[in-house]
């Protein structure tokens, strides 16, 4: 269920879903004002600066950087010198934009601390794409986000092109083990969602082992998450879902590493799900230089 | 300039001051409701849960968890079983919450997001203290923080050890070079800043050869940072800084790594920055378990 | 499709959803103060009040009521007199609470314009509902709603025995003409949600001819809704369909009557939605009596 | 008190009003994105569109449509095509946009939702202003509104020919049943208000019987609400008010409808005000078409 | 039109009509914390505080400061020491808390800063009361209050035994010279705001001239607001207004000082407005003592 | 430590520090709108207005009138007829702008409001720093500022030739008796800030005494406040404390006016702060004149 990158529509969000981040990640920083640049650079002058990447890594957010830039002063012309989802090299120019340069100077924290989130996200979520490599199989990511980012961490794992798994608790079913045991079996958990859940949404089921995957199989689950397990149990579980309902979505998801991604990804599953892409992805190394 | 940690006071932010991050994060997350928990749980079932540790870490947060669940539901009963800033082994149980056992489930994720990234932060700030070992000087923090989470993060820090650089452009002097050459020069820029600034602010220039740090120490400077020098050029910073000025503080940044921060400290900077400390520090590993 | 009503579990929205509506019409009816109750009522008189029927409806909002009362002033009790989702009489009292006099006024009307829009909605939902009589056929609500009383609309839907379509434009599919003339066919425009969209969510296409239903059944279409069509065509649809995915769910919509719903359920659709549940709905009779 | 339609000054209230209305709705049906159009319309196709009325209604409420589309994206250009207050025929076209095709989408069930609201209420205000005919009686609104959307319900009611009440509690004194009792005695409760309240404020009482009317009149209050009263009644007070006080206000209130509404005004009341104006008016049909 | 002080109903403004004042002082004088007392006072330490009046003035917001304290933090338990609206001596303890000694040094600066506003404009208005003597004639407020705190100045005023003029631009009427010039003359201008304004508002005139005074009666104002004159002006225009229309309200305004407004008040207007009521009081000296 | 005010940097707060102040009292005084102005005037007529100083005062904040009626119109062109920080005469046109008639009379008000409170400050400011004389005493203000007006309140001071104290409990370190007591001793509690505090922060101390004051200064204290001394008692301390530590910084506070300030300034302190500055500083006399 792969696409092939280059057709792949990149989407976006839209500005007004992540205007408030920006709005609130400037006035932290800028408090009651920038005391440095307002005793020192006067008020008309003008200057011109550049992004830099100082390591190679894959480009996202640049139109979330040039959205800092002109929420703190309109008067701030920006350009993109770098494409979303694609690498750029050490010494790369990825943004340039030139204005007032007290403005300039109280948006620069603010634009690089996304900035070099997003394309760390985006960086780690490509290396996870490149180590599947041919395979059908799906990188997708998890509510395991940084509070009040997850649209912008989200988009940041398309860039890098994976996928995005449910979005929050309102826009995917995904029954789990506490859901299962209030209903007392997965058979009563696939049924009550169903009973109750708008009819577009599909049921997808965690399971640990492979009498639960039955279970949740003849229950009828369009997807089930095979929770940590290693690749043996990975590649029987696959083979035996297969043989019960071709068609039925499987995702595996816990330990996933560069490393073991391959080896997953060859059990045959359709889907492998990281916190990590969210949660632990290093910075990339950019620097904000004013001419 | 380092305390004894057994006295050191380790303040906790004000509720009021995390409550909006905490709104933001579980608004995000639940969206329009937890469709899966809604049609599989009761109203009234109840439940208890745990935190546990899946590996070591230095805690921090669990006062934020416990505002998260007591945000969605003020019936959760929550008990930290751990104390800040302190050590804790794989399988501790960290924190303890009862209460509807939907509530916990729509409190889990955002709790868990919050904390994890909190005790990163703390284990980190805590591996570069240790690494200096008996040196006086100070690991802190930077301006390089997740949005809307700062005064978490620097909370963290302070957690495992660090000390707090500026929280924000407000509230400290910070002169960099585009103010150096906006004024003409270092002594022109400081004599600005202390002309214009609230006097309970020192001042900080950064510097980054011996020329400037020359010219800052007459200027008057309370402070210098020595921007990416290594260490032998930093060596002889030091020492010429104190043979001009020997009270003045002195600090380091650029490139600190668990490697070099002690031969960085032994050169005797009174301070040592570093970015990564919030921007890049892994997510630690832990888990909610509801019995 | 339709579940036994004896064991529907009706979830109500977190009090955190529709805590803003509340604060809203509070704030908008209070202004800056109720001038007539503040010099006429003495601070600290208390009150006892009902709110009674004043026509046969299907009750749905009390735990809203409630929460506009606590609003306004914590210091009011309050005690529902009827249950969610079943029919009262007149002159039932279906509501009571008692506290500071001032306060009671100054939430009466907030609180009865909410309740009387959302019994309203669960009233003509019921009746539709009804008419469907024994077939398995969801009657579901649209995207016409009240603007900021969504997650209210939708619920009294679900009090009144119908079911939700998607919440929004982010938790379902819907593909509908703009769509498949900007992607050139049917087949491109599922090709490509399916290529990028959550594994969670199905792939539903709003088709007008039975061309066009044909095209989405063959893309692969979860479900198809057959937009404005008469009886007869609903019935030949659902057959073509029928004979080509026995398993797509079919949904019928535009026009929807007390009248002709029973008709239309009997073509053997899965789904009836009406938007006039949501926009249409005329308000219940209902009026606070102060004891 | 009526005035000639044709010299009346229609104001519209002002744009910063009901930006936050707008606001609430566009983001409450965006979500995190509409995923169906990002997913199938290239992100710089444009396109044009036209809100066509499909039944005839009176027209209001196209600034708010426009202030919609131009909130999702001020790339989208706008023009009215009907005039407020005005009646439209089957197939007018009264709304026409162009810009970007998945702005414009994303925009419009917002749009359409405000929109068939306001146009439904101004149509029956209008109704019920022609069943007066020539009397000089005034049909007014009431505080039954929708919770966040009263300016605009009021401004359609006058885009009907119908005037407002007051529009909340702080910018009117209507002395009720409530009060008098606290008081005990319309007189006690008259003087109290006149007492008190700001001298730009008439004082209205409501009654129900001639005593209580004759009470109030001695009282002085400035005008008098007639709760439910028949026709007969209703002639009868007005009679005796004014042979007392000629220059009294009199208001009729309960039960207003298409059928009743001319019998009420031919007893010499001043003015009618009805709840159902704002509460239960049906959204009028309008559609959106992209060409 | 006065009433006796002694049966003066004095109403408070609703707590959620000052909850934002409120949060927004604590939030700007909080900001990311108080750094000194966060590492010199223990967490737990507990303490008790004194508000102490330093001079003699008319008390008025004690709720406030307990509001204050309690957004800060919910175990400060206050008590008022004084009564709203009375006059308080040199060395009156006029509010007493207990609990955290930090949240009590936190809330301090917002509580104190809010309370010495508003006890300075209550003890203002008393003064000018008093100074009126037996005098029916009211003192009342203008709009010229302090940006977010006009319902507890308007308050303040009423405590000082003032009464309040119109809230805002939408609950009163007043016709001031650009709104006559853009209709030609006073008569228009009365007659268009008769036409469409609410029915329960008295419409008010600005008048500067005898001449502008016999239009301004004739066109049916049911007030008059004589501008800047000086007392034997407004004296022969209360006679005149009184022989036109002897129940006519008459208010003066421009000017008005301790030194004057007994004279004003005789020449037998019904109201005196001050501006210098609420933007020029004087704040009270007032300090809080911890114990 | 005062600066030749022809070359001071008088540095603006950003526009969007004060936005959320100017919307805020734009919405508090025009609520649901200017209904007087809305009858009378037409929705396009056109005006320009002008600001007229009717007193002589330091101008300071027309950037803010300018932004409060760009908030309320962008339709509304201003142009400042006034340098900020310099006095202007009766009659002076300190402010003009032209636009929508109607928009014009609805932003007057709340820019008024403001300017008279700001020029006011500004203008007892600079009466303050005249009386000093030719000393390098600066005068600077404090928290007892007017709740969410602070960064316009201390840039009026700015405007008016003083400097500012610390904005907030966050960026200034002030150590007082309630941290004294806490801590046991003034050395302690010097002890405790000057560990856990960030190293940018000086350390001010308050005392009231001469043991106090050698305590302060042999802890390390950067700067001591005199508190409530007289002019005898300050000259005393001040030799004292340049003879201990004579690069301290010195400031006196308590009962400063017009009078006693420049004996105040002359006894050497170096730092004289006013909380009458912000919180009793009479408004100017300022009108806005419709053409």
């Amino acid at each position: 269920m792969k696409t092939d990158p280059a057709e792949r529509i990149l989407f976006r969000p839209d500005h007004i879903l992540y205007a408030p981040v920006i709005e609130m990640a400037v006035r932290e920083d800028l408090n009651h004002g920038d005391i440095t640049s307002s005793l020192t650079i006067p008020e008309d002058q003008q200057a011109a600066a550049e992004i830099i990447a100082k390591e190679p890594f894959v480009v996202s957010g640049l139109f979330v950087a040039e959205a800092v830039f002109g929420f703190v002063d309109q008067d701030i012309r920006c350009s993109a010198g770098a494409e979303e989802g694609r690498w750029c090299q050490k010494g790369d120019v990825i943004f340039e934009c030139q204005g007032p340069c007290r403005s300039i100077l109280a948006a620069e924290r603010p634009a690089l601390n996304i900035l070099q989130r997003m394309c760390g996200i985006s960086t780690l979520a490509s290396r996870l794409v490149q180590a599947v490599g041919e395979s059908e199989c799906r990188i997708v990511d998890t509510r395991k986000t940084t509070p009040g980012l997850r649209i912008l961490e989200k988009y940041a794992v398309r860039a890098g092109g994976g996928y995005n798994h449910r979005f929050d608790l309102s826009d995917g079913i995904l029954v789990k083990d506490n859901h299962i045991m209030a209903c007392g079996s997965v058979t009563e958990a696939v049924r009550r969602v169903r009973a109750g859940a708008p009819h577009g949404l599909k049921v997808e089921v965690e399971v640990s082992t492979l009498n639960e995957l039955k279970e949740a199989l003849e229950a009828g689950a369009d997807a089930v998450l095979l929770d940590n397990m290693n690749v043996q149990e990975l590649a029987e579980a696959v083979r035996f879902a297969r043989s019960l309902r071709p068609e039925v979505l499987v995702e595996a998801s816990g330990g996933i590493t560069l490393e073991n991604v391959r080896d997953i990804a060859e059990t045959g599953v359709d889907i492998i799900s990281s916190g990590a892409l969210t949660h632990s992805a290093p910075a990339v190394d950019i620097s904000l230089k004013v001419a």
